[in-house]
């Protein structure tokens, strides 16, 4: 699969639709050493999400039914922004671990919501019984090309902005995200998956050889909690040897914590997994090595201002 | 006073020990034209003021007594961090409405801190005092040329960051930033206040043409709370007809919800006053006119993540 090229077309078809978020380098959270940052919780709907869902529907045709998917929230949020948008009617799957602020944030953009009992595997089986009932087009959270392309443009657009580091550190659940790091740097810098004790599929698949399903649980269970690596993700890190490193619950919280008291940045537990890898030393750096670290989603629970005035803004103006 | 010339200098002194913050367009917050967005809240201690801390005590001598400032609490903070990254002693006042969060952020830099009862103007008289008994040097919040001119660095940054806006708003307190704005874009640019109508020290000024006390209160006081405009604001203000627009509390509360809810960046009353203005159309601009909002300060109060581990990193590593 010529990732490149699929990237590339991501990135100009999904322009008009996604923010071109921020980077800086900052010298803090008690490092020794510069990191540069791309603040992707600036996204719509607070994630990196939005690039997959809106690359999905622009790049085939959606059918009357619309589109339906399963989600821990982010992803839903996003596909249910992105079809909103483009006038196209949604069904999300979202399990009760989601957590209330993701909930609220999918029903605030007038989708069709369904909360299943149980993990994202649940509301997965649910997502496809209804696309089988219905027709609808299903968007899958990682494992497709349209999705993992689409979160691809977020490298292509952060070397456009003048990315420096040899290695870039990312958050992985089912690694849609990594995918599309290692589609687009393709050896050119080093990817490094960073993932919580509590849930790392890459981590087990890589080491049986073979994607397997895990346990998961823990305190970023709603964004990073597959309980299976996608096939697409596993191919990719096993030929490049991307290696995933492992962070405790607690090293993510702490990074969560730095990020506010530093730079007054509020990220939920997987927008911090990344940059705990480096304040736990995890991944050590080696002398002169520049590092980035992408922050990937800010759907905190429960919100910082509680208040219905909060609520995603669905007035496309 | 040539404070092009000033403010460039201030640059190049400063360069190494702040932060160079991001910047972004986005089309969001229910307006129908796109905003550039700086996000100064990003800064060390979470506001600008550290430009004009650090300008000052980089271009003279600190005496062996160390610095003394009064502060609604950001430039306390900002204060006390410069002086201690630069090896000096610091004794900060600041007045009971300050607010725990602030208190606590200087308080963790380990600086000498005396709360004062009343209001910002007790905790100067205070600080004014401490200056005669110990010769310590007297860090003004905003009414001096060396804290002026470090405010200004934001907006060469600014423009060295691709700045496109004709038009740039910036809240309003006692006046340091804006002559900053104004001292560095010099009627290139132009420059509208914004002031909540609870604090407007300001257009108070400007509609009775000479500088006069006001009732300060309100959600943005501890911030942008100063009783009388500065000097230097208010020279440069009259002589360049810079309008001044009110915004009720409301609004600049509405404004706070619709930063985090369209793009995770959680900010204090007074770092959300300039975009309140064009949110309640206080500011409407002209058809293709474009506009840029700083985002001055992050300092909520209360902290979104209560506990320990999120107080102020004094380790300079």
């Amino acid at each position: 699969m010529d990732w490149h090229r699929h990237i590339a077309s991501a990135t100009h078809r999904i322009a008009d639709h996604v923010v071109r978020t921020p980077t800086l380098t900052v010298q803090s959270f008690g490092l020794a050493y510069p990191v540069e940052l791309k603040l992707e919780q600036l996204q719509h709907t607070g994630s990196f999400k939005p690039r997959g869902a809106f690359n999905t529907l622009l790049s085939q045709p959606v059918p009357e039914a619309g589109v339906v998917a399963a989600s821990g929230g982010n992803h839903g949020a996003a596909v249910a922004y992105a079809a909103r948008s483009l006038g196209h009617a949604a069904k999300i799957f979202v399990p009760e671990i989601a957590g209330e602020t993701k909930i609220a944030l999918i029903r605030a953009t007038g989708a069709e919501l369904e909360v299943v009992p149980g993990t994202y595997a649940n509301a997965l089986e649910a997502a496809q019984d209804w696309e089988m009932q219905t027709g609808a087009m299903q968007i899958h959270a990682y494992d497709a090309p349209a999705t993992v392309a689409g979160q691809g443009t977020l490298f292509a657009e952060w070397e456009s902005q003048g990315l420096e580091a040899d290695t870039v550190l990312v958050a992985v659940g089912g690694g849609g995200l990594i995918a599309g790091a290692l589609g687009w740097l393709q050896g050119r810098r080093k990817v490094i998956a960073v993932e919580p004790a509590t849930a790392c599929a890459l981590k087990s698949a890589l080491m049986a050889g073979h994607p397997t399903n895990v346990e998961v649980g823990g305190i970023a269970a709603n964004a990073l909690g597959a309980r299976r690596i996608g096939e697409i993700c596993f191919e990719l890190a096993q030929d490049m040897r991307a290696p995933s490193v492992i962070v405790p619950d607690a090293a993510i919280e702490a990074a969560q914590h730095a990020l506010w008291r530093d730079h007054r940045l509020l990220v939920e537990p997987a927008g911090a997994t990344a940059l705990a890898a480096l304040m736990s030393g995890a991944y050590l750096p080696t002398r002169g090595e520049k590092v980035a670290v992408l922050l990937c989603g800010g759907n905190i629970d429960p919100e910082p201002l509680s208040d219905p005035a909060t609520q995603l803004d669905v007035s496309f103006t």
